[in-house]
């Protein structure tokens, strides 16, 4: 096990009803102009963000309506809502939406209390911000974990970089979650949220060669279960409030470090799919990941067969094949697949609604390895042409 | 599932050689004077204290001295800490050693700054801190979680009363977790504090009634599991510094909530064990706990024959008797009780230390119930008659 910092200061306020207290907490840490950040018209039509404005009113709160985040929000859209700020004097972001708005008003927090800097330098590590607006959610989608996490991903529109970065700025004061906010998220996204929840626990379990972390295997194993449950109810029962809740409180136990705590922790698929999400901001960041991980995963598991065993077996309910252990782990990751495609979500790039191109993978992996002058680092190493002959083998 | 509100802001520095970074942590903070609060003369003889007092003058930090804290740390003591606080002009509590250490230190950070109450009414929730010093520590016994959590035991030697209450002025600043400084914890100890782990995740788990909670049950289970496996481990090899690190960072997350989440939580055998180490000081709370534990499960366990039935399954390894569920469950209860006697815990009263009289049931039961006016709730309601049984059961 290796040396660990953790600290999730986040408040959670989990269950029914939770979000109709956001004005009574947002008052009682003593906040007067709060930017309510939003996506489309979703919230609007299903009456939530009324319930939010009009808690807001009771306690006396002034706030600035900012809406207009897509999937994979963009840095232009992030500068509107600094300028937002600083004109209007806020000083209090509450993001309500998913992880896309969460990602938005984190960056847009960063932004505003740091006029002098290009934002944009905080992604490609040129500076990092040391004071940010305080912030806190609403949650309406399961997925991203950004609800407690310390990261952001945001797209720049100038070259199509999707790019993140964590920071202790990035912890929300507070991240209120009703999974009843969830029931009317269509099949679709739930099942791109159950794979994004799932990812950032397996990419901690596989990503690196650290051993001798078995209470964070095997709470990592837990949640996976867990999610693979709950996930499959969903999909036949969407307004099914335990597995709603499950999801929810998996998603962001997921990100918030728990499950990877004293590993070494790569995120090589995530990495991968930056890029193809970032060329092609249709897809879906959890669709993307669905339709590289299999293949990126029989790419790597010889390098450390033992490892997917152990996954295949704990969580994939696999029986061990002690002579050939290597079978046990190519077990695990077929039914994995099986899971995905249970759920419908694609297991191949060509699959992806977008018409994913061969041609692009040698621009995306170009990208990726910094023009060829970075590897990622994991159980086994990714340089530029063996990102190539990931995307390849998930075509 | 039930809604929850989940907070766990301390800072968590875990690893080997971590503690010397105490006096730059505490410097960060900006703190100017330092009450080190510890224990005996085990601190002083490992070296331990002259490396934490070496650390705070490196950063020019001024410190007091206070040790003598002992096991069920006392309310006199405590108030001593509190006059000395306040005369001497303190402004941080460093806590160096096992839960008593650190409940002693909490105990004093609410006294400090509330002259005008008397700090027992804490404990009879007469009153409640709405302030406190801010409080860290540097963890030497894996046990009752007190790094993390928000918990805090004292006993009233006036009356022999140990009483704990839970408050959001007892979670630490920082906690600085090094596995090593465990090393040289003798077995019955470090027995204890593996039993004292699992009774924090087994209260939540065996606590109440409430369904649907199966992310928050994998991850008791796996804590559980992995302790069993970590705690065999340290029996035969106390310098093992995975089985170590395992048992440390399971004492947080065992009593931090995050085990019982969405859950109710009852935490009998707590109650019941309160009394017995309040009444005799020299049972350790762990072997208290250890005695008790089985003896109440099987007192209980009719009431729900499944849910200790699925604890039997996933944690001990029991096949399921699918025809008689009551049969697995206490099948479980022997396993676990089988592994208390493995690691040399005793598994009835009559085996503890003192010699424990059986007419002291009723005197005990008549704290535990405030003179039969408290049951209780749990699987099965404890009134005093019950709680008469299960000593009785346990002797």
């Amino acid at each position: 096990m290796n040396n660990f910092e953790y600290c999730v200061p986040t408040r959670v306020l989990f269950g029914r009803d939770t979000h109709k207290q956001v004005g009574t907490v947002i008052k009682e840490y003593g906040f007067k102009k709060v930017l309510v950040h939003y996506g489309g018209g979703s919230v609007k039509k299903s009456g939530l963000l009324d319930q939010v404005t009009d808690s807001l009113k009771e306690q006396g709160i002034e706030f600035v309506l900012f809406g207009g985040v897509k999937p994979n929000p963009t840095l232009s859209l992030a500068k509107e809502g600094m300028e937002l700020c600083r004109q209007e004097g806020i000083d209090f972001i509450l993001a309500v939406g998913g992880g896309s708005v969460l990602d938005s008003a984190k960056c847009i927090a960063d932004g505003t209390l740091n006029p002098e800097i290009d934002p944009w330098k905080y992604f490609i590590k040129e500076a990092s911000p040391d004071k940010a607006l305080p912030h806190g959610n609403i949650l309406t989608l399961s997925a991203s974990g950004s609800e407690t996490s310390l990261s952001c991903v945001i797209t720049n529109e100038d070259g199509n970089y999707k790019r993140g970065f964590n920071s202790k700025t990035h912890r929300p004061l507070f991240a209120i979650l009703n999974p009843e906010l969830t029931f009317s998220v269509n099949k679709f996204q739930t099942g791109c949220g159950s794979v994004d929840i799932m990812m950032h626990t397996l990419e901690r379990y596989l990503g690196g060669n650290t051993k001798d972390t078995p209470l964070t295997d095997r709470i990592a194993e837990g949640l996976l279960t867990s999610v693979m449950e709950a996930g499959a109810i969903v999909d036949k029962d969407p307004k099914n409030y335990e597995a709603r809740a499950t999801l929810m409180w998996a998603g962001s136990l997921s990100h918030n470090d728990l499950t990877g705590l004293g590993r070494e922790f790569m995120m090589q698929v995530h990495q991968l799919e930056h890029e193809l999400s970032g060329l092609y901001p249709c897809i879906a960041h959890g669709a993307g990941l669905s339709a590289l991980f299999c293949s990126w995963s029989r790419y790597v598991c010889e390098k450390d067969p033992m490892r997917f065993a152990q996954l295949a077996v704990r969580v994939m309910k696999v029986e061990m094949d002690f002579e050939e252990p290597l079978k046990t782990a190519l077990k695990g990751i077929d039914r994995l697949e099986e899971f995905f495609q249970s759920i419908k979500m694609p297991v191949r790039l060509s699959e992806l609604d977008d018409a994913v191109r061969e041609e692009d993978f040698e621009v995306m992996a170009e990208k990726c390895s910094f023009n060829g002058t970075r590897s990622l680092p994991g159980i086994r190493t990714l340089g530029k042409q063996e990102m190539i002959d990931v995307y390849r083998m998930a075509y």
